[in-house]
């Protein structure tokens, strides 16, 4: 609520913030931000309904999410459990009270999840990763044990996500973080055909939400992004808005993709982004966003001046 | 030499290995992997001729290069000098011995060097980033101290480049590590030229001699980096052989790009990335490698069968 009432965004996410350790067991913690790109202060939101499947959590200060063990033979796939969301009661809970809120302003309240792949990753690895040398070889010389990981998270997190559309989630976005990791080839093994699932599930069984595919770093993978069936495909800042629209085509919905270090940079520098964005993007189809989250350290006031920007252009289209 | 015995592989690179404390002032010195993706055991090379324009740094284990003094304003990019060769009297002595060694066998020596974009994060950030704020807000706010500073390095990574070849260097790899960082229009402004006078430097001055650019993660700027002038565009894993050709068109000579992570999974894993990148990139205009250094850790066994596996490919060819 604390950006709605300061910013008065078109849209409001759920983020719930926790005590750093043991917090895994209740839901989600923030992390802060590892040394090195990317940063994702979603690792811990998108780790939420693990423990909800049988992988508990904790977050680091310095490492950030750690497993309280790893999932890397076909006993510890076969341990995992379907979703459980009387572990998850806060979420329906908080969408269903962000809906009533915000809906009648006609903002839209968003939910959001991670992908197989990138929810893999972690519980694979055991936590964050440089290199995912261990879920790769998996790939490379266990693809059953993987591919069985993978059709659980793929169950689990779909029924996360309609869960969310079900409890008030006007929209959902998907976070297929580490995606952008895979060779292009692998990804349409381990990654994409999963993702399509989740999307699929959300048109079926909650008709009418719309879904946003988002992998960091994705300037390989764009048109299989827009190949999963998703509404939208999200942007990060290292794809240029016009050779996005060239690649995907103008019927594809996309969203971004401001760079967020613009927000150091001071309104001039805000101003002259919105509008190149806004530009190469053209009047349809596209949801105005920065192309990552906020990072630490912005200028709030820069949060501002974006929002106002953005909501002078839209009124002048 | 140690590669070389080992693998007799078709080229071969200077590596200057030192102690990593103080080791700045002397040139190179093996970086550990940083914590966060991407891993960078260049960082240290690319930053060798730093010292001989006025810009000392050190290796610390845990944060990688950290700077004697950062660039930030018009007086420290004035405080620069041009480059000092004389600093630099290994590079010189160890290119011309590895040139008499190997040179003979036809395999090619390869100098290397980094960009000035990439260069220039170090010297405003003073050391590794994870967002590359200072220097993005620099480029935003204050554009004519950075064009300065980059206009500098260029001059300086000319002649370092130039004086590679003139000692023996066949070929010029030229890094752009962290040119996939900025948005890719700010990458026309920030970097592109810079890398395109590097180029036209080498083909001047040193006629022959073909120069290979190579960006992390640059999914978002391939026909950017085709449009150096580059004679061969370097290709990491997140981009698909196939992809990459269709983009860049067939004139253009490309090189990689297999998942270094493969080496991890075994020979058959090792032999069938290879067909697939030489399938995708088809008989002509390639170089096959890894799509980025070999990681720590690599099982030996697994490089060589790279190798094995990779004449053998040719040799059907």
């Amino acid at each position: 609520m604390q950006p709605w009432k300061s910013f008065r965004p078109d849209g409001v996410i759920l983020f719930r913030s926790a005590e750093r350790r043991g917090a895994g067991t209740r839901g989600a913690a923030r992390a802060r931000p590892p040394p090195r790109p990317p940063p994702s202060s979603l690792c811990s939101d998108i780790l939420t309904p693990l423990p909800a499947i049988g992988l508990e959590f904790e977050i680091d200060d310095a490492k950030g999410p750690v497993l309280a063990h790893t999932v890397r033979d076909a006993a510890a796939v076969a341990a995992l459990h379907a979703l459980d969301l009387t572990a998850l009661p806060f979420i329906g809970e908080s969408l269903t009270a962000l809906r009533a809120e915000v809906g009648p302003s006609g903002a839209a309240v968003l939910g959001f999840v991670g992908s197989p792949w990138t929810l893999a990753t972690y519980a694979v690895e055991g936590g964050s990763s440089s290199t995912y040398t261990t879920i790769k070889r998996m790939a490379l010389s266990a693809p059953d044990v993987l591919a069985a990981l993978l059709d659980k998270l793929a169950t689990a997190i779909a029924d996360y996500a309609v869960h969310q559309a079900h409890s008030g989630a006007h929209a959902i976005q998907l976070f297929d973080s580490w995606g952008g990791q895979l060779p292009p080839a692998m990804w349409d093994v381990w990654s994409g055909p999963y993702i399509r699932r989740i999307v699929d599930a959300v048109h079926e069984r909650a008709p009418g939400v719309p879904v946003t595919v988002y992998a960091n770093g994705s300037g390989g993978l764009l048109e299989r992004l827009g190949a999963t069936g998703a509404d939208v495909v999200g942007l990060d800042w290292t794809v240029d808005m016009a050779d996005a629209r060239a690649r995907l085509g103008p019927g594809q919905a996309v969203q971004g993709n401001v760079d967020p270090v613009t927000l150091f940079a001071g309104d001039a520098a805000v101003d002259a982004a919105v509008a190149a964005v806004l530009a190469k993007a053209g009047p349809r189809g596209h949801i105005l966003n920065l192309g990552h989250g906020v990072l630490v350290g912005t200028p709030e006031g820069a949060v501002a001046r974006m929002f106002d920007v953005s909501k002078n252009a839209r009124a002048a289209v």
